[in-house]
């Protein structure tokens, strides 16, 4: 009978900003889906979102209280993020959340504890692992196409550097942008590193170390059996969003490069030239975007495991926090 | 008036089969579109795509007769496009029609004739110059990155023979496969061929040869001012569906290739080794049908003229005729 | 005894000009050679060739008459090719001749006979059957990695026009140029083909049409047994010298590309590029000039069967011969 | 005078094995140079080489005494090299001497000492300068390609392990592995690093372990004004020798990947798989061995600064110090 009338997961979202409009447009194309409700201080944005999606403005208590709901996406800004997860466990609602769940690592155990407590399943919005590319590349681990991992290399580097407005309350380059390619980094190791160390500069512009943030990072790191992995970073390339994975094991290399447009190559007198990388985050990863909240839904609504958890929301940034204190001791850090 | 309160632009859509689920669910996620009637002599097939997309299931003539509507898309078996076509250019409605127009030539131009008459915009589905890589390739011609063209070559492969049952009412190779390669020649030539020579043999399956087809075919054509054009052609390639452009010009060469699901590369022992091109049409030119869809809605939206018409139709068929005769005839054909 | 003291192989070389150095060169680094006399009409360079590898200046025949002499390389001027391989075909010595070895198939068919009834070995310097890629690429094909070969598309262009004076004298464009597209058509079929249809124009500059020849071209092949090949030629490629094979068969593709003198790839703001191909055939073929001599050395040497014969030689010129009838007719020739 | 009778280089040998068997067959197709004398223990090793090359065996003080000796080739075992240094440099000889000069610090600086008394330049065999695809990336960021560089990252992994009797004198990983990227990474940084972090794994066998080395590598370093630089090594890359380069600046990207042997791709139903890189360091870098020894017969010959110096080898060897220590305390290291 299931089958016949596959229940609808309906859904509250909080934030109806930039990442919010592409998790509300997803939803609206994932079969046996409804979204109920859109909250935001921004009345007008929620009222836009909601209008273009048949759903309709609440509050966060409304939304919560609403037993129709069942699970809630929570891509309001960071600062919100605990607060309004713990409220959705107490409330009984699977969640989905944008990284990171909290600059604080104090918060995010409040809120993991809140969540183990109300036995709801948590899902934290690593979209990397969504990319066809880094998700090929990861099932080929798994199936044993290099054989042991031994080393891992991470190049992600954005195409510029966003206002210093932003990078003032971003927690830091460690926290707001490695803490994607750390989340990467456990995900291809297959163990947790134990150890690691960091270097930060600023390269690109006096200005992010006049707020006391670095814009270029290297970062390698080791598992407690030797396994190593490195990280770059740079909040600068002029060429667009560059995010590869290199991974050695010891039967061969498994890489994933960037994407493009098109296709298209030009001969000439000059060079042979191809498009450059797809420009940002939004073009290089809509379609890791659809694929994480189908995979959220999938795994509530038959309640599975769920391939990203809390848990790694808080691994992550138990690492980035490691890079900061290894950047300012100018020491390794054990984790 | 018109900007802040668009017109919605009503469709009928005759035929519900595999490319029109495809049409369906793209008009349904462009904006300012609404998909009126579905119209199939199989019912079922009509009333499972109407139902998906909030759509009724009508017959011909009242789907025609409805003043809402605005447009039709004609998506049905190949022999009944010009009927449909003529019947709606006489309901005033415009057409998007799915390539051929008709398989005999005398038939497409009665149907161009009540076109005309009628003065309705009518769309012909070359929906290969709405690929993203061929549609960047043209427009880097246009702007002179290679300077006057001299060469086209295009590669046309599909991954595999389709059953022998449809094979005898396709019209044949060059009418039914090639004819999306004449039309990406003459549009990227930028003159019409007025000479062509063809060849075809049957190395795939003996049972091609039996219905009197062929499953491998190279055509070369020049015209008035000595530009060259190749085309090769097979019903099988293992490797999935080959599709690229080359065209050469005074200045240098453009290319557009295929594309992949993922930029997973594995090195090992035995070699360097990445994805095989998207398996077939749908997948490979699901951009395209999108963009295809969404560039006559706006034509048509606007009052503008259409980047494809059913002169394109026709002189597609017309090379196709002529493949033809010069495959039976051995010599080549003037056009 | 044979192994422990190789005979060594001793050689005249005719023409000391640009490929005769190259030709020179090589042979003063191939094992167990050496050269004996060089003949040239410009006796300045003779002596320059001659002093450079140890060689002593000759006429046609005293190099001829010395008994020491095992083998010839006749890199003179192409009216000489003939005549000197008869010459040497009588006085009992091993050929290696450069393409084409004559532009009339009768004076290459009497160079035939003489060359048969001496009973010496004749080799034609189709160098590109020895370029590592086009070589590994025919080498897969005979073990099998694509089945059965069902087309052969074959992409030569040239970097620039030659000097005019220079095609007066060349035969033109078929038989100076497609001639070595011809022998590697025959190389990968692996049949012979029984008919082709060429098409060839003056696009490049209309000082080659003044002297009758043609600077673009393309031509259709067809075997017995229905196996297609496709050709393009152009007098002028901006971006060097493109040298390209791609062969499909019934389980498969191969390619080769062109090379490159770096991999070094810049991205930034406008595209990511790289090296255009290697210049030129002096470039590009350097490896195959190496090999192709090597290959005569060892063949001649252990008294095996020659790669590359004479009567490959002559079958490229039928090939030649039958495009400029196609070109001039109009129509398909039969060979 | 001097142009019209270049003054011959001449040049006597230490060493008969392997890389001197490379350096004495360049030496031979170097115009203007002549080999007159092999030094080597291995008597038969030296007589062999001599007699190919035409050059006399005999010890090194007489291969010294000889006045005609204008120049010394050291590529003998790691251990005689400062010694030979500078018993060259006493008598005057310009010296191109294999990496590296020493495994311990002092020597190096005696030897360095000893060169700078007598007033004889000193080349250090840092081959991979002159590799056609990383001196041309070095040259465009001299010219500017990509502004100012911010990030170097390389990748260097070895095809195999060598036996375990060569790792127990080889001075470890670092000293004799990753010492050719430390000096990669100064010339690219165009700035010495002032501190670096060393991890090192046993990964690959455990009786790399044993013998106190290891066979995993993760190096991050940065300079004075902030660039940073990571290295990565493996002495296992089943897929061959992995060298590549990628370097960051504020304009853009360069990368030089590897090269192989053929441009050949096979697309089949598997995959579409080309060539894995060339083997090992006498393949990949069999250009750049030719072109370092021109470089240093160039500048010896022309009394122009060398390209190479001792105190870039002395310089690679601080940095190789510098991670063992980093490796031994588990801390960054200044320099």
């Amino acid at each position: 009978m299931d089958q016949l009338f596959p229940r609808m997961l309906r859904f509250a979202q909080f934030g109806a900003g930039r990442i919010g409009a592409i998790h509300a447009a997803n939803l609206a194309s994932t079969p046996d889906t409804q979204l109920l409700y859109i909250v935001d201080v921004n009345t007008d944005a929620a009222r836009a979102l909601a209008v273009r999606h048949g759903a309709q403005v609440a509050g966060v208590e409304a939304a919560l209280a609403d037993p129709r709901v069942d699970a809630v996406i929570i891509a309001s800004s960071t600062d919100t993020h605990a607060d309004l997860a713990i409220a959705a466990a107490r409330a009984g609602k699977a969640i989905f959340c944008e990284k990171p769940i909290d600059l604080s690592l104090k918060r995010v155990d409040a809120c993991l504890a809140a969540v183990k407590k109300a036995k709801v399943p948590m899902f934290v919005g690593f979209n990397r692992r969504f990319d066809p590319s880094f998700a090929a590349l990861h099932a080929r681990i798994a199936r044993g196409d290099i054989g042991a991992v031994e080393q891992v290399i991470i190049s992600s580097r954005d195409p510029g550097l966003p206002p210093i407005s932003y990078l003032k309350v971003s927690g830091g380059q460690f926290r707001d942008m490695t803490i994607h390619d750390f989340d990467m980094a456990r995900w291809l190791l297959g163990e947790e590193p134990v150890e690691l160390f960091a270097y930060g500069s600023c390269l690109v512009d006096p200005a992010v170390a006049k707020v006391g943030d670095t814009d270029s990072a290297m970062v390698v790191m080791k598992t407690a059996s030797g396994k190593l992995c490195h990280i770059n970073n740079s909040r600068r390339a002029s060429y667009g969003y560059d995010q590869r994975l290199e991974v050695h094991g010891s039967k061969g290399r498994l890489t994933a490069g960037n994407r493009t447009a098109t296709t298209v190559e030009l001969a000439d007198a000059s060079a042979v030239s191809g498009d450059k990388p797809l420009f940002f985050f939004l073009e290089r990863y809509a379609d890791a975007y659809r694929a994480e909240l189908a995979a959220f839904v999938q795994a509530v609504s038959n309640r599975q495991p769920l391939p990203v958890t809390a848990h790694d929301g808080r691994q992550a940034i138990v690492l980035a926090e490691a890079a900061v204190k290894s950047l300012q001791t100018g020491r390794p850090v054990k984790i």
